[in-house]
C-alpha cells in the first residue's frame, strides 16, 4: 500500500472516529489493553530478544503501558478535557445582542507517531503517544521502529483485534515500516496533522524542520532529552554524601542509562565530602550488575560520547569507561563549574550510564550555572529543607529551564498521572507548551472549535443544552456540571 | 537603546513580574484601561487621523479594548486559567510511592507582539495580544504599528503610568519603531519567547519561518485572515434572497471590508433566486456610503486584489471598483462552482469590500467545495433549520477547515467572551491550537511545570495546599475548590 493510499484510508477513518460517542473511544482503549495483556509471555520474550531489556523491566512497562491506556480510556470517558465552554445568547444586549457561542477541542486529524528504541511499549506501538491520540479521537499512522519488529507486530494485531471487536474501522490505527526516507514521506504528507516523536535531537530536530517547511506547517511533539542535572546544595552533601552517591548511581544505573530522564550531570559542592562522594559514586557504579544496551548501535554510541566528552579541556576522568559491543559500562567524569561554564558541548546529553560531576563553591556560582542551562526535562535539587527554602531563587531560575522540577528523589521514574510534565523548553522539545506523559498529553491532538449559533441537532454531546456527558464547563465563564 | 538593552531589561522584568500575586497582575491590567479611558477625545483623535476609521468605530473599540483588559483581569484575578493540577503523594503504595506532583502553567517569559493596522486600539499596543500576555505573567515588547505611531505613543504612555501607579518595573511593557528588519531582529533575539501578530499572509509567514529557523524555536501566533466563506443553502436562499443579499452586503462593507472576517467568499444555488440575490447585493455594495481605507498602500492593494482577481478565468464581474486613491469601493464578481475549484487563487484574500459569489447546483457541490477550503478563521452556513440539520455533512467537513463555525449570522463582529475561537488551521494562523480573541488566547504565552516534592515555601499560591485563591483544581484528577 503507498503513503497515498494510508493517508486515504486515514482521512475516511477520521471522519468516522471523530463523530464516535467518547464512551467507545474509552472502550477501544481498554479493548486495546486487555488485547495487550492477552499476548501473555510472548509479548515479554519477543520484545526481551529484541531489545535486551530484562524480563523484569519489560512486565512493568506492560503495565505501564495498559495503565495509559486506561488512563486516557477514563479521561475520554469522562469527556471534561475537551474544554468545553458556552457563551449563552444574549438576544436583547446593547448596543448588539450576542449569538451563542458554543467551544470545545476536537481531534486535529490524521497523526503520525514515531515508535522509541527505549520502550518498546510504553512509548511505541500502543504507548502513551498513540493513547493520547485515540483518546483525542485522532487516527494514527505509526511508524514502527526498527529495534523491535516482531514486538511491534504484536502490538499491532492486539490494536487490530480491538478495532475489530469495537466495530470500528481498521484505519484508525495504520502500521508503517520503513527508514528514514518513510519517515520523512510521513511527516511531509499533507494530510498528515502532527507529529509525535521520542528520541535523538537529531532525529527529532529533523522533523521539526521538515514540518515547519510543509506548505501547511503541523505541530510537532518531539521529545529529544535532556542531561537532567541535579544540584545538590552543600548541608545536604555534608550530611549525606555517601546516601546521594548511592541514590545518584542507582538513577544512572537504571535501564543501562537509557532514559530520556537519565541524570547526566551532578553539581556537586567543593567540600571535605567531595571527595568520598565521588569515589563512592565511582564504586556504586562500577560495582553495578552490568547490563546490554537496546543494540549495537547505541552501545557504540555511548562510548563515543563518553569518550568525546571526556577529551574536553578541564575533565578528568574517573571511571573509565570499560568499552564492550553491547553492554554498557559505566562511565564518570568530573570538571570544574568554571570549566563547565566555558564549554556549551558539556551539557550534550550522552545517552547511556554515564555522569559528569560539576564542582562548585558557592550558591552564585549554581545560579550562574543555571543561567547557563539549556532546556530540560527535569531539573533537581537536594537540599536540607532549610536549604531548599534559602535556594528559592535557584528554584525560580531553575523553573524557566525546565518541565518537572523536583525537591529530593531522583528524576527516572515518570509518574503516568494528572500532574505530570515530561516536556520542557527546546532542546528537551520542540512545544515546551505540552508534555508527552500524563493526562494533558491529550491536548496535544485537538484544537479549539466554536459553534455559534448551531441547531441542537448538530451540537456534539459535550455542548448540547443538557449536558449528557455530565462533564465539567465553563457556562457564562463560570465552571459547572448544570445544564443549560 | 538597542534590541539588547531592551531584551535584558525585559528578562530582568520578567524575574519580577513573573512573581507577582495574580491580584497585582489583575490590578495593572483594570489601571492599563482606566489610564486609556482617561486619554479621553485626544485618543480617539489621534486614530481617527491616523486610520480614517471613523469616531463612532474607534469609540466602539476604545469601549472593547477597555472590556479585553478587563476581561485578562478577571482570569488573572480568578486564576483557574493555570490549570493547577495536584497529585498527592502515595509513600505507601506498591511497587513504588508517589511523589507529591503540582503542575501549574507558568509563564514563557519576554514575549514581542506586533501591532496590527486595521485594530489602532483593540490589537494593537494595549489590544487582546498584550493583554493575555501581561495577565499570563509575560512581559511584552511591542512593535508598534507604522500606520499610527501617535495613537500608540499615547497608548504606550497609558500603560507607562499604569505600571508606575502600581510599582511594577517599566520594563514589563516596552514600546519599539522602525521597520520589517527591527520587527525580524526582535523575532529572532534569543531571549524572545513567543511571538504574536495579525496581519497580512506574508508578514505573519515571514515571522513564522524565521521564529522556525532559529537555534531555539519559539511559537508563533500569526493570524493572518482568511476569506470566510458563507454557504448559503437552496430553501433559504428560494425564500429570502434579497435579505439575504442585504445581510452580505452589510457584513463584506462593515470597517471597509477590513476586518479579518469579512466574507470574501459566498456559495450561492444556481436556481430562479441567483440573478435577484446577485442584483441586489450588487445594489446595496454600490449604493452603501463609501469610507477611506486605513491607508493609500492598503487601498491600492485591494484594488489590485480585486483586478487580479477579476482577470482570472471564468471570473464574471459584477460591480466594477470604482478606483480611488483612499476611498475603498465596494467590488462584486461571479464564478461558477467547477472554475472555483479549478483555481486555488480564487480562494486568496482581497483586503477590503469585496466578495466573490461562487454559483453551485446541489449540496454534493457544496462538500466538493468544503474539501477544497484551505483553512480559515470563520465557515457560515445559512439554511432553513431543516436544510442545516440535513446539511450536517457539510457543517462536519466545515469543522475541519475552521476556528469558527457559524450557523447562520455574519463573520464579522469577533465577541470577546469565553467562548470565542479566533483562530483556525493554516493558512488563517499559523497555530491552530490558539485563539487570539477570548479568555484562552492568555494560553498561548504559558506552559506547564511539575513541582515534585516542594517545600510548601516554595510553591506558588496556586499549588498550595490551602488554596489561598480559591482556584479550582484537579486533584487526584477530580476538579474541586477543596483544600488538601
Amino acid at each position: 500500500m503507498s503513503l497515498n493510499q494510508v493517508f486515504d484510508k486515514a482521512a475516511e477513518a477520521f471522519k468516522v472516529y471523530k463523530k464516535v460517542a467518547a464512551s467507545e473511544k474509552a472502550n477501544l482503549l481498554r479493548t486495546i489493553a486487555a488485547e495487550i495483556e492477552q499476548l501473555g509471555d510472548e509479548l515479554l520474550q519477543t520484545a526481551h530478544q529484541e531489545s535486551n531489556l530484562p524480563l523484569a523491566r519489560l512486565t512493568g512497562e506492560r503495565g505501564r503501558t495498559v495503565s495509559q491506556l486506561q488512563l486516557f480510556a477514563s479521561l475520554a470517558d469522562e469527556g471534561t478535557w475537551t474544554e468545553a465552554t458556552i457563551d449563552t445568547a444574549l438576544p436583547d444586549r446593547q448596543p448588539a445582542p450576542r449569538p451563542d457561542l458554543r467551544r470545545m477541542l476536537v481531534p486535529l486529524g490524521p497523526v503520525v507517531i514515531f515508535g522509541a528504541s527505549n520502550f518498546p511499549f510504553a512509548f511505541s506501538t500502543a504507548g502513551g503517544d498513540t493513547a493520547s491520540a485515540l483518546a483525542a479521537g485522532c487516527p494514527v499512522i505509526y511508524k514502527e521502529h526498527p529495534g523491535h519488529p516482531k514486538t511491534s507486530q504484536l502490538v499491532y494485531k492486539a490494536i487490530q483485534n480491538a478495532l475489530q471487536a469495537c466495530g470500528l474501522p481498521e484505519a484508525v490505527f495504520q502500521h508503517v515500516s520503513g527508514g528514514a526516507d518513510i519517515g520523512q514521506e510521513l511527516v511531509k504528507h499533507p494530510e498528515a496533522k502532527a507529529v509525535a516523536f521520542t528520541g535523538s535531537y537529531k532525529g527529532g530536530k529533523a522533523i521539526f524542520d521538515q514540518a515547519c517547511q510543509r506548505p501547511q506547517p503541523i505541530p510537532v511533539y518531539a521529545e529529544m532529552g535532556s542531561v537532567n542535572p541535579i544540584f545538590i546544595l552543600p548541608e545536604k552533601a555534608e550530611a549525606e554524601s555517601k546516601q546521594l552517591a548511592g541514590q545518584a548511581a542507582q538513577s544512572v544505573l537504571l535501564g543501562v542509562g537509557q532514559f530520556c530522564t537519565n541524570p547526566g550531570l551532578i553539581f556537586y559542592p567543593e567540600n571535605d565530602t567531595t571527595e568520598s562522594f565521588l569515589q563512592e559514586l565511582s564504586e556504586k557504579l562500577e560495582s553495578a550488575p552490568t547490563n546490554k544496551m537496546l543494540h549495537e548501535g547505541i552501545c557504540s554510541n555511548y562510548y563515543k560520547g563518553v569518550n568525546q566528552l571526556l577529551a574536553a579541556g578541564g575533565v578528568e576522568k574517573l571511571l573509565a569507561p570499560d568499552e564492550d559491543v553491547l553492554v554498557g559500562n559505566a562511565a564518570l567524569a568530573k570538571v570544574s563549574l568554571e570549566q563547565w561554564l566555558q564549554n556549551e558541548a558539556l551539557q550534550e546529553e550522552v545517552f547511556g550510564p554515564f555522569t559528569l560531576v560539576v564542582t562548585y563553591h558557592g550558591l552564585e556560582d549554581l545560579e550562574r550555572a543555571a543561567e547557563k542551562l539549556q532546556g530540560q526535562l527535569t531539573c533537581t535539587v537536594w537540599g536540607t529543607t532549610s536549604e531548599l527554602i534559602q535556594a528559592g531563587s535557584l528554584a525560580d531560575t531553575l523553573r524557566e529551564k525546565c518541565g518537572r522540577l523536583l525537591f529530593g528523589g531522583v528524576p527516572t521514574g515518570v509518574e503516568v498521572s494528572y500532574a505530570m510534565t515530561h516536556g520542557g523548553p527546546f532542546p528537551a522539545t520542540t512545544d515546551s507548551r505540552s508534555t508527552s506523559v500524563g493526562a494533558y498529553a491529550i491536548k496535544r491532538f485537538a484544537r479549539p472549535v466554536t459553534f455559534q449559533s448551531a441547531p441542537a441537532e448538530l451540537l456534539p454531546q459535550e455542548l448540547q443544552d443538557d449536558n449528557p456527558l455530565s462533564i465539567w464547563r465553563t457556562i457564562d465563564g463560570k465552571l459547572t456540571k448544570d445544564n443549560i
